[in-house]
């Protein structure tokens, strides 16, 4: 392997000047970058990063725990979290919390543990608090993304928000007869941000003297699971809700579909707000509340950065904007 | 940092059977196992793992290159590739193709030269002669996911024949308008992956004797790309299908959502069979063939393991079968 003194002899240059053309940190002209990239390419020089890391104590990677990517909200956030890390020229070293008490034990307790970082994104994981001991004991700054936040920096939405500007845009259509499609009635496996959701959606239907009529049908925030609870909500045509709140729009999106199925028109005999902004809500013409989910992986990168760079810097709370886009699928009630 | 010595001495064992116990390599039994965490965790030991990895050669680190993960495939595949490097104690590191030919250039020409892994994992990343020139110039075991194979290990269902044998399905139906959904007739832009779809669909209308029939209408392999192309395939009554392959399931469920928008009924009016057997085929009654793409980041994993356990182990094809899954959304034409 050839040293970084020999491709700085090749290309002209200082040792320093290589150094910072081939690593991307500090300023190197455009011109020089490509010659030392093509001395070095010509040496099949290869930076020897763990030499580096030793040397510096930094890994130039940033660890990233969340659930498996197979929905759209985690998806958007990874390609925020990775752009912006490209950017900075950070490895990302993705773990997903595994299925199962017994493996997401053994990463908290074993892998992360062993895994040297500058910094950890953590991502709708919802630590326990003591898996969130195991991320603190790891040394290195900490950011989660969702809705705890408790000793770290944090990026999330108000869900209790959302949740409330929805169904209060149903409320003003004069709706009385709102269901919730979300969040289960299992009090242990219900997410923090879908609760929050829920009490958002009781809190306007509390403040509006609807309280007596909130009806919330347990559903995962898929589009199967949604459009199964929607299918149980309307069977029923003398107890059918008018309007329903999507815990997202994955579960909104499925109670339309099954309101296709039933042959109840959308949005004449039901209306149906999500929340998310998802790809595909413009497609179902959903009303909606909007939220980025790549701007979040953004803000991630960024208040990681700065702890990062000052482990000292206070801890910040970044609580993303919401605002309610109106399409086809609200209107008032017959 | 304490010492794996102080560890072993703390846990009452050898510092061979500490070392085992926190690297997870080699056997230990679980009551010691245990002993060894609890004495690492009392002394704050993390493993050093630039050392280990200067001594070892080794950096337990599989890079995984793959475009964005806003598609079921990729988020399945990447769940899977999850899945197997995490039972085998290997870290994920994930490169991101970026868009744009800049910075796609950073990442071949600066990035993974500069990173150390064990092996990497390309996925449907379609790279040039020279990108793949760049990933061989790691030096380090390759095995790709997709549609290309030359000089790696790789595994990918046969495109082909998955286009084919829906198209068959079709024309066994009574089908003889049959248009394809997906593709792009840009030749520059069109990938490897969808141009085999697309042979296959002419080849089995050539072998039916339809070949004057084929239409294909481009599509990304999105739904709202799909609905947008099936919506204008079925917009002029006097020249509309009877029957559409979609180039994926994303494509196919775009279809028949433009259908029932149009009032056209699926299966009676149109047939519509898809290629994945993505997580909603069976919500919208999709006909399609079958693939596994989790199982496939598994097949990965398990090619790149043999190929770094023993760097001369012959070059390995895996293609994946596919299987038609018949539901509601094919039927003979009226």
């Amino acid at each position: 392997m050839s040293k970084i003194a020999d491709v700085a002899a090749r290309a002209g240059v200082s040792k320093a000047t290589a150094s910072r053309a081939l690593s991307g940190r500090g300023y190197v002209s455009n011109d020089t970058r490509s010659r030392v990239v093509a001395a070095a390419q010509e040496l099949s020089y290869v930076a020897h990063s763990s030499a580096t890391s030793l040397a510096t104590g930094r890994t130039q990677t940033v660890g990233v725990v969340m659930p498996p990517v197979d929905r759209w909200f985690f998806s958007e956030l990874l390609s925020g979290i990775q752009e912006s890390l490209f950017a900075l020229d950070y490895d990302l070293s993705l773990y997903g919390v595994p299925e199962g008490s017994h493996t997401r034990e053994h990463l908290f307790e074993n892998v992360l543990s062993r895994r040297r970082f500058d910094g950890i994104i953590a991502v709708g994981i919802q630590p326990s608090a003591h898996e969130l001991e195991r991320l603190r004991d790891t040394g290195r700054p900490l950011v989660s993304v969702g809705p705890y936040s408790e000793g770290s920096s944090a990026v999330s939405i108000d869900d209790a928000a959302a949740a409330r500007i929805a169904t209060e845009h149903l409320i003003e259509l004069g709706h009385t007869s709102i269901a919730f499609v979300g969040g289960t009635t299992d009090a242990a496996a219900l997410s923090f941000g879908d609760e929050r959701r829920i009490d958002g959606y009781l809190a306007a239907l509390g403040t509006a003297g609807l309280a007596d009529q909130a009806r919330v049908a347990g559903a995962a925030p898929t589009l199967s699971d949604g459009y199964a609870a929607a299918v149980s909500l309307l069977g029923d045509r003398r107890h059918r809700p008018t309007a329903i709140v999507g815990v997202c729009d994955e579960a909104a999106i499925g109670a339309v579909i099954a309101a296709r199925r039933l042959g109840i028109a959308v949005p004449t005999e039901l209306s149906v707000v999500g929340i998310d902004d998802h790809e595909h809500a413009e497609l179902f013409a959903l009303t909606t509340i909007h939220q980025s989910p790549r701007e979040q992986g953004h803000d991630a990168v960024r208040l990681l950065r700065q702890r990062m760079d000052d482990p000292e810097a206070p801890l910040e709370q970044v609580a993303a904007a919401s605002a309610l886009v109106v399409r086809g699928s609200t209107a008032a009630p017959r």
